[in-house]
């Protein structure tokens, strides 16, 4: 590739998908900085107590394995083979989530990903890193991006031909984005919250619980979910409402603490020896569903991952998603070239409607997570799901593998899924009619 | 009442409902500074080229009247009593908006309105009133709103007990709620703009068409209106897609302007003289939807009219529904004193749902003044429903009426509609089906 006429592209956030754009770009061999607020995780440590595990899947493979880092992250996780869901009596039920052991989601720690990203973002000779570097404004139309370090206070400016935002859900690009006349934008938080806990692994790094699961503490109005770590911990999220009388707001002491968790999570407590002090320590996060239209600017801005839609975590999509907007992009580098206006505008085009799909899903299993899981009519339908599989591997996809094993477009998938349910029904109510036909041809003989 | 105690107001924004609410305030004896981003338009004159003219009706004038305001605005206003419109073969059709000429909508002028206000605010003695001062920014849990002066560039910090944030679609103060946890919030723009133009008075001051009426020219992807000012000519609106074959972005010339108003607007041409310096000087305005959620913070900021639900205008009813909000305040000020947490919170209650189905009438209504309001089907169902109006003037009450000439929450109006809709048809088939029945009768003796 001529070196000349190459556009230098800006990376705001050295996250996750941010850091698989630099190497996706890097590989092409473009020029990119890439400025991250935060520290550098590979030095520093992983800041912890606010992070929810991720569950890598078929998705977000995919888009590792294009720049050969599928194997690398994939090394850290641990394989969950299927939901375990914890009643309150402690009993135990198992939903495997594919039709085989090989159909898991992986999970993934945060930090970790992030660190196996920025080692392989810094491979590239043509790529940059920058930490403690806060992107405070940009300069849509012309290109400027506004720097203020975390550390000195200083702050200064930099030129990018192309900025790729890929700041998070509380992006500083969109930010600037949103004033401009066009820019459709919209941000909705959950009446939830979520706490990180754990459950630590036994002193030999044994597993307290089923390693290869991932735990949820069905509650109806709340819930508590566990993902294991490769070190034999688990990572455990509850879902809580901020107010009201069983809310976050109305635990006050270790008193209140150790009654709710004893009331509810029964089994899980004698699990977490620290529970009160990483309770009373570690924040309260939010949850918020973001949704931008359109996520480009020309061939200038391109928004990505959280910044593009952030989405509440239910249906362990998120990174998925990200991932597979970068991978996107680096499809559409194939198709268009540096034709950048076109691999935005298409990237944004294969991804926008498929996105808002996701979110509403991920909103929607929060419910089902919640309330329906526990319940013997949802463990009958997920059973029926997997027996209708089975018989009709290409036909009948339950909607969660779809999302989950393949890169079919959300939308589609989520079209199919309707299309399949008619189909039993309509099956299963002639099945009775024929039946009931039967059985009054032989009443009548 | 005890003048220690009581909180000083900051209203950010002095246009409708930050003057209305300067007046509800001043009023009630509170100490209030108003701060407003434009020259005083009392002295400076009244900017022109950008607006669209307010249809001021039954809840607008309600808010006014509650501080003697009613008969001052309404002295300037042109009463319009139904929408005339135009067919391109230049044949009129008249809807009359109600079942009698006294109910009617009022064709007001921005500015003036705007400067009734105004000097309405400015007699109260606790009301002062700050010109050229742009608000860029408020801290919301301490109070203090900064300010930066138009013209001298100098920035200061005023602090408030209660900012009241009346500051429009592009709201500051909306702005910094939104960088809080739970604050929902959305903007859509619609793909269309606008552009303002003039039909002018006759040299006598006579105007050119039907003085009392609200003119369309509804062409299906778009329309003109018209509204009629007091000094006899005519502010027009072009609502026209920002982009695409027909649009603003594909008039470059005189010629092609010319070329699409003789063959779209034959009849309005001839009384457009200045046409094309208006088309070529007047901006392209666009017009966006807000949402926001919750409109308030504690007793210490209330977000009102534009700044918390911009809409559309095609309903005719945004004006009407900041006022509204103003007017809401006010009743509520009367339930709980100076309780500003309750009055805020109740305020938000009563009108949140209220405007978010406001917003979508008002969306709606676009698509079905520029695509229906010219079908004989339209006309059809607009005339059975004021003739089910005059039958049962207690019972049916076509959606609009119930919008513009009452005070019915729109929510309830909205289902009551519904309601109406589906007995009427009830009552049709029924009719149907008894007639047949009769005729059957008849054919079988």
């Amino acid at each position: 590739m001529a070196s000349k006429k190459q556009p230098h592209f800006v990376i705001v956030g050295g996250g996750l998908s941010g850091s698989l754009a630099a190497c996706y770009l890097g590989s092409a061999g473009y020029r990119v900085d890439v400025y991250e607020l935060r520290g550098d995780m590979r030095a520093g440590g992983i800041p912890g107590g606010k992070s929810i595990n991720l569950a890598l899947s078929h998705r977000g493979i995919e888009g590792l394995r294009r720049v050969g880092l599928a194997d690398a992250v994939l090394a850290h996780a641990v394989p969950m083979h299927g939901r375990t869901m914890h009643a309150v009596d402690g009993s135990l039920s198992l939903q495997p989530y594919g039709r085989d052991p090989s159909q898991c989601i992986n999970s993934v720690s945060r930090g970790q990903l992030n660190i196996t990203l920025l080692e392989a973002a810094d491979t590239y000779d043509s790529v940059s890193l920058h930490f403690n570097e806060k992107c405070t404004d940009v300069d849509i139309d012309g290109g400027d991006v506004f720097l203020e370090h975390m550390k000195t206070g200083e702050t200064r400016t930099v030129h990018a031909d192309i900025i790729i935002s890929a700041d998070g859900a509380f992006s500083a690009v969109r930010h600037a984005m949103q004033r401009r006349v066009g820019f459709n934008y919209s941000q909705n938080w959950l009446e939830h919250g979520f706490k990180e806990l754990v459950i630590p692994a036994g002193a030999d790094g044994a597993f307290a619980m089923e390693k290869n699961a991932l735990h949820i503490w069905p509650r109806h109005s709340y819930m508590m979910i566990a993902l294991p770590n490769a070190d034999g911990s688990f990572t455990c999220t509850l879902f809580w409402p901020f107010k009201g009388e069983s809310s976050f707001e109305a635990i006050k002491t270790e008193g209140d603490l150790m009654r709710f968790f004893t009331k509810n999570f029964p089994d899980a407590v004698p699990l977490m020896p620290t529970l009160p002090k990483d309770y009373f320590e570690n924040p309260v996060g939010a949850l918020v569903t973001v949704r931008s239209s359109p996520w480009y600017h020309e061939d200038k801005v391109l928004l990505l991952g959280d910044a593009a839609h952030a989405i509440v975590p239910f249906y362990g999509q998120g990174i998925n998603a990200g991932f597979e907007d970068v991978l996107v992009m680096g499809e559409c580098m194939d198709r268009f070239g540096d034709d950048w206006g076109r691999i935005f505008e298409e990237t944004h085009r294969i991804r926008k409607d498929n996105v808002d799909a996701l979110a509403d899903l991920a909103l929607h299993n929060f419910i089902e997570m919640r309330d329906n899981t526990g319940t013997r009519r949802f463990l009958w339908r997920k059973k029926l799901e997997r027996v209708l599989h089975r018989i009709f591997p290409k036909w009948y996809i339950p909607l969660y593998s779809m999302a989950t094993f393949t890169r079919m477009p959300y939308t589609r998938a989520i079209s199919r899924a309707k299309t399949q349910d008619r189909v039993v029904i309509a099956c299963a109510i002639s099945a009775v009619v024929i039946g009931a036909a039967t059985v009054w041809q032989w009443v009548m003989r």
